[in-house]
């Protein structure tokens, strides 16, 4: 099959073997793969021991399935498969098990192929009505909400928002869905336009804010948040990358700042969310999967493949 | 009077001037300051700009005061003067309020010196029935007691405590409170024989934890604590150091890990276990201020000046 196989360097091939799935596992035919953030931090070294097909975000039909019902049926999946017996799998903290399996990062083959295998119970249908261009933002929004399912956000508190991105954009519209105060610091102002829906915009970090959300993607948003955090206040942190960022600690103990770190999220509730029409989606630009150097290339908001 | 008056290093004098307690304030004949780690982080530059009197761990008698009932009275005090009219001052964070003056610390001259002026307000009266070799460890068992006064620690998870100090010593007996298990983690097997009655105790850091309190005062603590912290646990800041600590932020990403900085506590609590006699003291040592060489040089578990 089609696959863009990954070590130290993407590489597409069309011989790569179509994957069997295991007892407790569905295969699923992609229909629509979408590149995230991370795949780039993977191919720059994030994840230096993964070798394979890289991509986490899809929609596709699923072929076989350890559980029938599925078959024929149009699906998200989310990354994380534990191992169902540690102490994380068994107190609802699978996708942190310590030995999980990771879409296209670790242990597993991800989406960037025809083809994909994943654990059954990682899979969620899509409801009919919702296009399969909307349905692949299920996991960054997912990952968006994440925020709001780890922290309690008053609508009355004014919240900031670090970062003019794609993840920065569905973090934003879910703080906004309670009404609650927003303001966004960016650096492109095109990009920031695309907030004034639902946001203050600036591109000068000012001010304080009860709550911080850092989703830059760089070392440098750390700094400004802290900045706009207020003493006592919380700053939540999604952004990743490689290596380490000097931090003032005695500031977050003096000021009793909380940072809280802030990863994947659930599916559920962003699929009730795409469905209802309540997410403002860019359009995807998508590319076939051999022409991969120009879709990781694309500036596009969004950008991904279709097979 | 007689002052450790500190300008880049301390000098004794007896004629420093004794202070005037401005219309909201008390003066305050002080009977025992205690030194604290911050004293030696900021004689060693963590305060770059300060000059004045050290110490604000202080049991004294009311001399003058904007409250006559006060007059006579042995007190204990906190350290930070707010502005009252700021965000922070009008919302409950006057130890937050940016032009706030810290006793020893920040525009406002210390209790190692014979006399000392303070915000009326700030002032506790110590219970007649404790005594001040008692009532001296009400502000690092105040500093202790942030603990759980910011954060809802479950008397049912297993909390980890890094390092085997003094205000560590706090800690761990106000986490044992409410039967909590504790492990505690630190370098030297004679300190941690201290925390033998409440908690287990270990040389080796291992294991992980919900909850995990840095009190190390070391910049590497933080990485052992990082380590033994459960993914979507807890990570409590106690220890503050001049300087930036290189830090993985990725991984408090991943592992949506919570660190929470942590510092001055509620005194009226402290005084409360204090007056029971829920809190074992070690002795403190006690040294006239014209021997502060001799005192900072003391290894005893607590020092401190009578007067």
């Amino acid at each position: 099959m089609k696959a863009l196989f990954f070590d130290k360097t993407p590489v597409y091939t069309t011989s790569y073997a179509k994957p069997v799935p295991a007892p407790n596992q569905s295969l699923v035919k992609i229909l629509m793969a979408a590149i995230c953030n991370t795949d780039r931090e993977v191919m720059k070294g994030y994840k230096p021991g993964f070798t394979g097909i890289l991509g986490h975000e899809f929609v596709g039909i699923v072929e076989e399935s350890s559980d029938t019902a599925l078959v024929g049926k149009r699906v998200v999946g989310e990354l994380n498969a534990g191992c169902k017996t540690c102490l994380y799998c068994t107190t609802g903290r699978e996708h942190h098990c310590t030995t999980r399996k990771v879409l296209g990062m670790d242990g597993k083959d991800g989406c960037f192929a025809e083809y994909m295998t994943i654990a059954t119970d990682l899979l969620h249908i899509v409801p009919n009505d919702l296009p399969t261009e909307q349905a692949i933002f299920c996991e960054p929004l997912a990952a968006a909400l994440e925020v709001v399912e780890q922290s309690h956000l008053r609508p009355s508190q004014e919240v900031a928002l670090v970062g003019d991105g794609r993840l920065a954009y569905m973090i934003g519209q879910v703080i906004a869905l309670q009404g609650t105060p927003l303001t966004v610091f960016g650096h492109s102002t095109q990009k920031l336009a695309m907030f004034a829906p639902f946001a203050k915009t600036s591109l000068q970090p000012t001010g304080s804010f009860e709550v911080v959300v850092e989703a830059s993607g760089s070392p440098s948003g750390l700094e400004t948040a802290i900045a706009l955090t207020r003493s006592m206040g919380l700053l939540v942190l999604k952004s990743t990358y490689a290596g380490l960022t000097p931090l003032n600690t005695s500031e977050l103990v003096v000021r009793e700042i909380t940072l809280r770190g802030s990863r994947c999220g659930p599916f559920v509730p962003a699929l009730n969310l795409l469905q209802r029409g309540q997410i403002t989606l860019p359009p995807i630009e998508l590319f076939p999967l051999q022409e991969y150097e120009q879709a990781f290339a694309s500036r596009a908001f969004k950008v991904g493949f279709k097979f």
